[in-house]
């Protein structure tokens, strides 16, 4: 464990932070060293070694875990910056959306079923109530941010309780078995908490990271980038922590969250879209030993998505034009990041092949 | 049915290409329908969209068949172009894979395993002998095919009976419940006949169709890239069925076999790489109907296999950087194809979720 920690986080999301292990070079190069051996020309899976190799780097050994138990957290939030009229969709949405997820009728819980997945929808601050459900897991720190465009979107205590509450979930997730996480957001908005984050992290122009989200007219459209560009414009010389909470939603706090503690445990998170890639630009900045941890599933369409992956230095694996969130995009990688860690085990080698031959 | 069997077509194939059916237009609208219906922003799946619109119109109805029951057929074979010296692997190689294939310890049966699939083992024309096993399915036309750089590669007859090994294979799964086939295929220099086949029909050049394959030096690259050019050249004037006898390998004819079968019974059939690609080129010059019947599932990294897929203006779904074959690409778009049809059946309506919330 390196000592990592920013001076301004506060102390739960420090210990968070510090137990954030480096990856492992050496567990990569043993799967390296067996792709090498396998009954296959050399490079000829191409990305799905580097995969394998990525993820025996996380797990810190080779083989890695087989990914079979797959868990997605999606994490459900509402967002203050709705008041100014730029999302098409009512708030209550989101928690309709949120029942939905729980009823398991919803697009993730259909692509969770094709891949075997778990699903967990975690309530992190949504404005109206939901009932309960074995599926739902409540954290509701607060009845969404408040409004981005006048000011922090969260306290520093609400934003360390979504953290922990992301942490939680993954934690729990991990001891009961899950090898891999997958993450997943539902928010009406969070879209914009995602730009204002993604354009505070790479100081690019906020109008370029800004897209239309689950829809919006370009009157809207233009109102959104104007309110990302002022809300980063206030948190300009802000340390990371105070980014994450002046701009970000709960969810993106409770998916850093996910994130950390996932890496803490040397369990991989697979990254959906915007949001969650978001969070990992977020997090990144808090814990840069993270960096190595990050897996990347497909390309969403919103502007924000690319520009992130370019900064964190990841490359995903589809690129199929999804942007609809609740982890879709996330799950339907699953499949690949399991072929990966079988390749590592299931394979013979090319001296098996032959000797048999003989 | 179209009548659309060009003259020079033998009767039992031309009898397959008669039974593709033109694929529905009406389903692929029906199942827009139901995507435009559904709780997800508009357009928000993308690809997955457009791909469970063409699994719709594969089927003719919507919704069409989830895919559950994918089955890998491997068609296996050597090649005669083998005695030019242009692949750095011995010809056992070929059976020795087979043998691994039916053990269950390639990684297309790790990467069946991961998405539940079958695998099926179709030996058109091993050069050495393999032993019986369950998985193995036995039409060895010949000890593969003849030098394609001295002469045509098979007789019409041997092309004949390996397309009809190739759909025989297809309709015996289909009829034991497959709902999803992939194409998978073995056999050492099966590039070169590839490239010949991906030159003939698209009239590129032959040495940009070209690759290394499983890995050639650039002496042996040099070389294959001349035993192209000549072979095609040869078959620059021949009809579609003469280019796939004269260039084709026993396992392209069989996999041509396997993409009218699947048509004919509505059966959507997902492509793997360029033997896949070079066998859909060729087939779909016998029977036109079966363009809107092909799903492509990877890039690979071989050259004919990017040209292939554009002159089928298919979009694959992954790009990965695989160039294995064996089905390996194929299998992991699996997944992607399943979701795309669990969209169509699994998933509530914006009404439901609203009506719910009311």
């Amino acid at each position: 464990m390196s000592t990592q920690t920013p001076l301004t986080v506060p102390t739960p999301v420090a210990h968070l932070v510090d137990a954030v292990p480096a990856v492992d070079p050496a567990a990569a190069d043993a799967a390296r060293a067996v792709h090498a051996s396998l009954a296959t020309p050399p490079g000829a899976l191409g990305d799905v070694e580097e995969l394998g190799a990525r993820l025996a780097a996380i797990a810190g050994r080779c083989p890695p875990p087989p990914c079979h138990r797959a868990e997605l957290i999606v994490a459900a939030a509402d967002h203050g910056v709705h008041a100014q009229g730029i999302s098409p969709w009512p708030q209550a949405v989101t928690a309709a959306m949120v029942r939905t997820l729980c009823e398991g009728r919803a697009t993730a819980n259909a692509f969770a079923a094709t891949v075997g997945a778990g699903v967990t929808v975690l309530d992190v601050g949504l404005a109206h109530p939901v009932e309960d459900h074995p599926r739902l897991r409540r954290a509701g720190i607060r009845r969404g941010t408040r409004d981005l465009a006048d000011g922090p979107a969260m306290t520093d205590d609400e934003c360390t309780r979504a953290v922990l509450a992301g942490a939680g979930a993954a934690t729990d997730l991990i001891e009961d078995g899950a090898d891999l996480l997958v993450t997943g957001d539902m928010g009406i908005c969070n879209t914009t908490a995602a730009a204002a984050l993604v354009a505070a992290e790479t100081g690019l122009p906020p109008d370029e990271v800004t897209g239309p989200g689950a829809g919006t007219d370009p009157g809207k459209l233009a109102r959104k980038q104007q309110i990302v560009a002022t809300a980063v414009a206030r948190h300009r010389h802000d340390q990371p922590w105070s980014r994450l909470a002046g701009l970000g939603g709960l969810e993106h706090a409770a998916l850093a969250g996910v994130l950390l503690a996932g890496a803490a445990r040397r369990v991989p998170v697979v990254l959906d879209g915007v949001n969650a890639l978001a969070a990992s630009l977020a997090a990144r900045a808090l814990a840069p030993d993270l960096a190595g941890h990050l897996l990347a599933s497909h390309r969403s369409t919103e502007p924000a998505a690319t520009a992130a992956i370019s900064h964190l230095g990841l490359r995903p694996l589809l690129d199929l034009g999804l942007r609809l969130g609740e982890g879709t995009g996330a799950l339907l990688a699953v499949p690949t990041l399991r072929a990966a860690a079988a390749l590592l085990t299931e394979v013979a080698t090319l001296d098996d092949v032959l000797r048999d031959d003989a």
